[in-house]
Order: structure tokens, then sequence, then C-alpha cells
């Protein structure tokens, strides 16, 4: 995607564009380009089988340009849709957290949206980081335990506050950086639970990913066209991770063959029907695991007998 | 691999050992390096039931390092292993061709082995070249078209020798360039028909590649170190190659996580019997496509009815 050639004229409307997608063979003019947002997003929730109109939604705000473009594309298109940010106490006072949380806080005031936020550190008496610092899982980098604490807290806000579905705004860029290293490690456990939409049931939340056939450019593209005041910061500790290197990868292979991750991830969804025998397009996190057990403390869901991975952190 | 280190001793006999394999935490002399090589291609070859003892096998050979460190192995360890080399018309006068069937020649006729060579332009009236220039399969490249022309000599010539296996150089460096292209394509047939060996049936010849875990240092070692004078030069038409591209990804990655490669591969034989449902170490050639047809012309295996592919090639 390219903002030159102002020759160019918008498929839509032979106005001047300034929004070229090689990728997509497509030119656009800004609102063009706004509106094939909306109505992608509303293809890939059809398409994928997501939620139903009415679906009662939460998403998962992270005050990043994916999440905050996606909880507006959504408002746009008439759903229902709270959000839930957690302050997950990284970077200290007036850090990455704080900022965060001020930017999902400045984007559901001027929509009138209701935000929920959790702050982790006063609800659990630890920030993320310090809960990393202090166990086995964290102890070279607070990512695996910042994950849990996030897939726990978001599931069981969801399903207590009775919402439909969870949706986050995971993008093509995440979802096939994810694959690309569940696929050099053949992860077939992984590697079966990747879709766009996870069917939910036995203690967990159904969950949808709206978003996850747009290149980060374009929702880049979309909320600074949409004037939307995110935090543009990675993580600090994203730094180093295999993710953004498999990320740099697969810029690389986009830069030889424009379009490839496109064409690696929906040729990975049919291939998933293939490999695992199910449609490609839904799957329920429980049933695939053979059923889970419930947690003696929490009462959420857990793979083996005995406390929940979250309640051997908060309470060990 | 290195050849550094002076102060290190060999695994097996305290010598100085000159050969190091970080990538499977071992360092040899260099007699106990070749005893390895020996010991891993007759354990690779039992593991994945390539063929049983006493088969009459043939290599194919083009006079890179690692035909010719093949052959040389499997004679070493006590096969009956007759070499076939195709030459292709390639460089002209003096060139890629004449100076790898050369070093062939040399080879077999330093160790007394029995070496076929069929030379495809006196035997069908035009070079590989000359028949890639002619076709739109070889508009771009040759190398599809020199694929055809191997593939179907070489399965042919083995067939009505009576041979009970062909055998291929390929090494892990291969396997993974070509498994990782066909993964980001997820190109699910050639990943199904993608193994150590190939059952053969249905005019098939059984294939197998004893050196697909093998790291393509550890063969050039091993030609280089049993003093194998073999040809250096990749095929003028490779460069520029997807698989060369495929193959600079991987060795990027490999630089970051010594032993992916091996990690890679070992882990899609793992992953091949739960995605396709066989064992992962044997499939027949003609089985998985239900069933193939014979070529009115030539007799040989094809997919379509009609001529097949060998025949509407040089016989259009």
């Amino acid at each position: 995607m390219t903002f030159r050639n102002p020759a160019m004229k918008c498929r839509a409307c032979e106005q001047r564009a300034s929004i070229h997608m090689p990728q997509h063979k497509l030119i656009f003019c800004r609102e063009h380009f706004l509106e094939w947002m909306l109505a992608q997003t509303a293809r890939f929730i059809k398409k994928y089988q997501m939620f139903p109109p009415g679906a009662r939604l939460l998403a998962a705000v992270s005050g990043g340009k994916d999440s905050l473009s996606l909880w507006d594309a959504l408002w746009r298109l008439g759903c229902a849709v709270d959000g839930l940010y957690l302050h997950l106490g990284i970077g200290g006072e007036a850090g990455y957290s704080d900022a965060s949380e001020q930017a999902a806080r400045r984007f559901a005031g001027e929509r009138g949206l209701a935000l929920y936020v959790i702050p982790v550190q006063q609800a659990y008496g630890e920030s993320v980081p310090q809960m990393a610092a202090r166990t086995h899982r964290g102890r070279l980098r607070p990512c695996s335990v910042c994950g849990l604490v996030k897939r726990y807290l978001m599931n069981r806000y969801a399903l207590e506050h009775g919402y439909d579905a969870l949706v986050t705004g995971h993008n093509l860029d995440d979802e096939v950086g994810v694959l690309y290293g569940n696929v050099l490690a053949w992860q077939m456990d992984l590697l079966r639970r990747q879709a766009p939409v996870l069917q939910g049931g036995e203690g967990f939340v159904r969950k949808a990913k709206p978003f996850c056939r747009f290149y980060e450019r374009e929702t880049a593209a979309y909320a600074l066209l949409r004037g939307i005041d995110y935090i543009e910061d990675e993580c600090p500790f994203a730094e180093g991770s295999t993710l953004l290197e498999n990320k740099e990868a697969l810029n690389r292979l986009e830069s030889l063959h424009p379009g490839m991750k496109l064409h690696f991830y929906s040729g990975f969804l049919n291939a998933r029907a293939q490999m695992f025998g199910s449609s490609g397009t839904g799957l329920a996190e429980g049933e695939e695991s053979g059923g889970m057990k419930r947690c003696p403390t929490c009462g959420q869901p857990t793979q083996a007998a005995g406390k929940c991975a979250w309640c051997k952190l908060v309470n060990p």
C-alpha cells in the first residue's frame, strides 16, 4: 500500500486516489477505502460465521491501531460492542500501560462507548511484569505470563457478563506471524486451534478475529484516515521476540511476492479442512482437547486436574 | 559445522578433532566423521525402510557432491549400486553437462563401478535447454522441463533394467527448501508426496533419499574428506530460483536457531502421519493419485488420458 501515484484514480468514484493496494490490485480514495474496510469486515464476519447480527460483543482493547480500528468499524457497522481494557502495569507510572489506557478511554469517550478496565495490579496485588519476575514461566520475558493473564481475564469477564463473543484486533500480519512459527515447529495442536473464529463452549467464550485478513498497513491506514489517536509504540517487551523475527521474515517474502501473506493465510485455512477434517472456520476450544476439567478454586476450565494455571500464578 | 577448534577432541577416539557439528552436538576427527556418515546412512535406510539388504540400486548421478558422496557411501556399505548420468546438454561444449559427466565417469572408473549415460540430445534430437525454449512450460526458465525429463528418463531406465530402487542425493537443505516452498503455498498434494521414500508401483520405481537428513555442509565435508573430485558449480539455470531463495531464508533461520532445519524436517515427518493418515515413511506414487493411466505412445504411467507429458514434449 502506498500513498503515492497522485495521477491514479479511485476504483469506485474516479476521483484522485491516494490508497493503492497492489496486494489486492485495488486503488481507492479516502472515502472509498474506509467504505471498503467496513464492507470487507462485514464480509469476513459472515464468511467465517463469526457471530450473528445482534450478538453482544466485547472488544479486547489494547489502545493500539488494530483494536481501536476494529472497535470503530464494528460500532459503525451497528454492532453492540463494549470494550475491555486490561491495565497490565507495563512501563511504570506514565508508561506504556498508562498511555494505552488513556488512548482507549479517549476513544470510547469520543464515541460514547462503554469501556471496562481491569487494573491488574490493584485487583491482584502485582503487575504482570512482577508476576513474571517471580515465576519460572516468566524468567526469560513476561510474554508467556502476559498471554495467560490476558486469555484468562478476558475470557472470564466476557462469560460472567453474558457476552456472546470476544472480538480481538489480530490482523493478517499477526496471524501469519504466528502461523509461520507454528508451521516451522509443526505444532499441530496450535495449527488446529488457529482460525478466524473459535466456537466456544465448556467454559470458553466464543472468540472472533474480524480483521484477520487485513494487512497491518490496512488497519494502520484505517486508523490514520479515521483520525483515531492510538498508541504507536509496541509493548517494550516485544523487542527481539520470535514473533517479531517471524514477521520480518514474512515481510521479506511479501516484498519479493506481493500478496504472499494473504495466500499463505487463505491457503492454510483451506488446508486446515484437509488436515483436521474440520471446516476450517470454527472449532470449540474445549472440544478438541477431549473435554476440559474445572479449576477447584475459580471454577474456570483447565486441561489438567487441580488448580488452573491462573490460580497457580496468583495464589501459588 | 566448522573446521576450527584444534583443541577439541573427537567424541569417539579422543584424538584432535576437526569436524564440529553444533547442530548435532557432535565433534569428530576425520576418520570418525566418515564412519559416522556411513552409520547414519545405514540407519536412515533402515529407519525409513528405504530398501532391503541385497536390493539392486540405481543412483541418479549429477557429478555434484551429494550424488557422488551418496554413491560412494552406498558402495562402501556393500550395496549393489550402479550409476545413471543424464547428459542434459547444459552449457554447450566443455560446459556444465560435459564437465559433470567427466566427474561422474572419473568417480566410477576409480572405483570400478558401472555408470550408464543417456546423452539426451543424441538420443532425442534436442538438448533440455532447446526443448525448454520451444515450449510454454519452459518459457521462463528450463527447470520445469528439466525436472520432467529427469523424472521420466530415470524412472523408465530403472524400471526397464530391473532395479529395485532409484536413489537420489537430496540432502536436508534440498528437502527443507522444497518443504518450505510447499508449506508457504500449502501445496497439500506435494506435501503428501514429500517423504524419504516413495513406495513405487503402477509404473513407478521405488525412490529413496538416503541423505535426506544430512545437512549440505555434511555431504560437502564427506566429499572433501574422501577426496571425491566433484563439480562445485550449481547448474547455471538455478540462479534466482525460488528454491535458492527459500534456501537463503532457511539459512537465516538456521543461523538464528542452530538445528532448526532438522527440527523442521523431522517435525514435518511426524506431522505427515497426522495430516494424511499415512506412516510418513512411505507412499506409492501412483496410489495416492487414485490410479494412473498409461500413455498410448510409450506405455509409461500418466495422470490424464492421452499422451504423457514426456511424449507431448518430444513428439508434440
